[in-house]
C-alpha cells in the first residue's frame, strides 16, 4: 500500500488549483490520502461494471482501511450511459447515500464515467467536492485536467455540463496493464498530441521511449506527467476555452468527423485513433498549405504507424463517403463563416498553431487527394 | 416603450457583478435593452403557459422590434416542471433552437421558471448567459439576487442545481398587477423579512406604507428595490453560502416544517405563507428565551396580520401534527447536532442573528404551547 506519488502535478487554477498525483500502486493508497486531504468527508464511488470487476474492491478495501464511509453508484459502460438518465441514476444515487455538500464523489473509471461522476458532482447540492481515479490512459492524459464535465444530448455530444474542476486526481498508472491493447494505443494518441502541440522534445523522447511507456515503469510514468503538465499549462492560460485552449483540439476537427462519418461505431474507430489519423492529416495539410514541411508529417505519420496507430484515410476500416460529405461533418462539428473554418494547423512538430481563416474548399481538395 | 428604470440595483460580485433594472413598464423595453447590451447575441425564452399568456407577447414583440432574434419553450406551470424532465424539455429546446455559449436564456415567470432556466442556461454548452424578467414579487425580490438555480429531486426539494449568477434581471412592477391577490401577499412575506433582518427603519416604513406597496407606483418600486438592495448586500458578503447568507432563512425554519406538515399543498399554505408564520414564531420564541421582547413580536405578529397573512400556527387550515412530529420536519430540514438546532434567532427588529445551539427540547415545548 503505497501513498506516495512519484510525480506531482500542480494545476494551476487560483483557488481551484488542485493536485495530480501520479504513481504506480495509488489506487491502494487512495483511503489515506482521502482521509488526510478530507478529514470527515465521505466518498460517493461512481464507476461502471467493466472497471469495477478490476479495481473496485481495491479501492473500497483502501477506504475501509482508513475508516473513510463510502457508497458506490455502478452504470453500465459506454457512451450511451453519458445522457440524462445516466445523470440521473448517479445524482439520485449520491443524495440516497445522504451524501453532504463537504462529501467527495470519486470517479473510478475512464472518460464516459469521469464526465458523468463530474456533472453529478458539479450539481448535487449545488456543487459536491469531486476526485478523479482515471483507469484508462486517455482519461489519465486528457480528461483529469481541467474541469470539463457532462452528458450528451440528442442534438450532440458533450453539449451539456458544467466546468467543475476536480479537487484531487489520482493516477495509478499501474491500473493500465489491465487496459486492452487497442484502448492504451488510442490514448498514446493524446499523449504524441501534446508532444505535437508545443513540446518538440517530448515528441523526439516519445519516438525512441515509446515501447517504455507501453511496458510500464518510469517512462509510462514520464509520458503521463508529461502530459498532464502540457496540458495543465494550457488550460491554466485559458480555463474557459475562449482562446488558446482551442490548441488541444489538435487533430480532433478531422477526427470527430471521422467518427461522425463511422456513426461513432467503436468496433470501426475509436476517438484516439480519429485523433491519430487526424493529427497525421492536419500535418499533411500543414505541409500542402506550405506551412510545415513534407518532412515533418512523414515523421508524425511513421511514428503513428510504429505505434501501431492508424494514421490515413485507407486505415479506417469499411469505407468512407467522399470529401464533400466528409466537409460537411467537419462543418457540423465547427461553424463555417463565410467559406472559412478553423483548424489547428502546425509550422512543424511542437508548432502548432490556431487558424481562423482555413478556406473549405482547399480542405476538400485535400481530402480529395487523400481519400483511397 | 420604456427603457429607463426607475432604480437600479448592482449586485456586487466581482467578475460576476450585475444590475438589477426596477420599473413601470419595462417588459416593453426588454428588447432594446438586451440588444443594447448584449449586442448580436439571440434569445431562448422559458416560460410556463399562465405566464406566457398574459406577458409573453408584450416581450416577443419588444425582442421583434428590437430586432433581436428569439425561440420560446413554454413548460407546465407548477412545481412538478421543476425535476429532471423539465430540465431536459428546457435544455433540449434550447438545443434545438440552436442557441450558442453567448446567446441568452431569458426566464419570464416566477421562481419555478428562474430555477428551471437558470440552471438550464448553467449547464447547455456548460453555461450560456442568463437574464432574468421575473414576473412574481417573491421572484423579484428573492429568485432576482444570489445566483440560486435548481430542480427538486425525488429525495428533496432544490437538491440538484447550480450557482449561476444572471447577467442582467429586468423587474416589471406592473407585471404585478396581474398576480393574484395571495401570491402577492405570499410574496410581501419576503419584503418584510429584510426589514426584520437588519433594516429596521425599512420594517417601520413598511408599516407605514405597505397598503401603497400593494397598489403599485413609486412605493412598490422602492420596496422592491430595497429588498434587492438588503438581499444584494448579504449574498455578496458570503456568495456560496458557507456563512451569513444564513440570515436569509429567518422564517424559513419553521416555514418549510409547516409547508412539508401540510405536504406542500398549495390550496392550504405556499411558501410566503409558511414564511410569514415562521417569521412570527421566530420573533415569539426569541421573546421567550428572553433574546428579544414581547413588544418587538407582538409588532410584527400585528403587521403580518394587518397585510392578511397567516402569522400564528391556528392559521394553517386543515390541521396541524403534534409538537414532536413538527420537529421532526424541522429535524428532516436541518441536520440536528447532538440535540441542538441552528435556528434564525433575533434581538428585536431588524437584529437577527444565527442561532447555532438551539435546545430542540425546548423548541418542542415552545410548539407545544403555540399549537391550537
Amino acid at each position: 500500500m503505497s501513498t506516495a506519488a512519484a510525480e506531482t502535478v500542480v494545476v494551476g487554477l487560483g483557488d481551484r488549483a488542485y493536485d495530480i498525483l501520479i504513481g504506480p500502486g495509488l489506487l491502494a493508497g487512495a483511503g489515506a490520502l482521502v482521509a488526510d486531504r478530507f478529514p470527515g468527508a465521505r466518498v460517493a464511488i461512481v464507476t461502471d461494471t467493466n472497471v469495477a470487476r478490476h479495481h473496485l474492491p481495491a479501492l473500497t478495501a483502501s477506504l475501509d482501511a482508513a475508516g473513510v464511509g463510502h457508497a458506490t453508484v455502478t452504470v453500465e459502460p459506454g457512451e450511451k450511459t453519458k445522457g440524462f438518465a445516466g445523470l440521473e441514476q448517479a445524482v439520485d444515487a449520491v443524495l440516497a447515500a445522504r451524501m453532504e455538500r463537504g462529501d467527495l464523489v470519486l470517479a473510478l473509471g475512464g472518460g464516459v464515467v469521469g464526465d458523468l461522476a463530474g456533472f453529478a458532482a458539479a450539481v448535487v447540492r449545488r456543487g459536491m467536492r469531486f476526485v478523479q481515479v482515471p483507469t484508462t490512459l486517455l482519461a489519465q492524459v486528457d480528461s483529469s485536467v481541467g474541469g470539463k464535465t457532462g452528458i450528451n444530448s440528442r442534438h450532440g455530444k458533450n453539449l451539456v455540463g458544467s466546468f467543475h474542476q476536480p479537487r484531487l486526481v489520482l493516477i495509478d498508472t499501474n491500473v493500465l496493464d489491465t487496459l486492452p491493447a487497442r484502448e492504451m494505443r488510442a490514448g498514446y494518441a493524446e499523449v504524441a498530441k501534446y508532444g505535437l502541440i508545443d513540446r518538440p522534445d517530448f515528441f523526439g523522447w516519445l519516438e525512441k521511449s515509446w515501447r517504455d511507456v507501453f511496458a510500464g515503469g518510469a517512462a509510462r510514468i514520464r509520458a503521463v506527467a508529461e502530459s498532464c503538465r502540457a496540458k495543465a499549462q494550457i488550460v491554466a492560460r485559458d480555463e474557459f476555452e475562449t482562446g488558446d485552449r482551442a490548441l488541444l483540439n489538435l487533430g480532433h476537427t478531422f477526427g470527430h468527423a471521422l467518427e461522425a462519418a463511422t456513426g461513432y461505431d467503436g468496433a470501426r474507430l475509436v476517438h484516439g485513433e480519429g485523433v491519430a489519423i487526424g493529427m497525421a492529416l492536419a500535418h499533411r495539410f500543414s505541409a500542402r498549405m506550405n506551412l510545415a514541411s513534407h518532412d515533418d508529417a512523414a515523421r508524425v505519420e511513421a511514428h503513428l504507424r510504429d505505434v501501431g496507430l492508424p494514421w490515413r484515410l485507407s486505415d479506417v476500416p469499411g469505407g468512407l463517403p467522399g470529401a464533400d460529405r466528409l466537409l460537411e461533418f467537419i462543418a457540423q462539428d465547427k461553424k463555417v463563416k463565410r467559406g472559412a473554418l478553423t483548424f489547428i494547423l502546425t509550422k512543424g512538430v511542437g508548432r502548432a498553431f490556431v487558424a481562423g481563416d482555413v478556406p473549405a474548399s482547399e480542405v476538400v481538395l485535400f481530402l480529395k487527394e487523400q481519400l483511397p
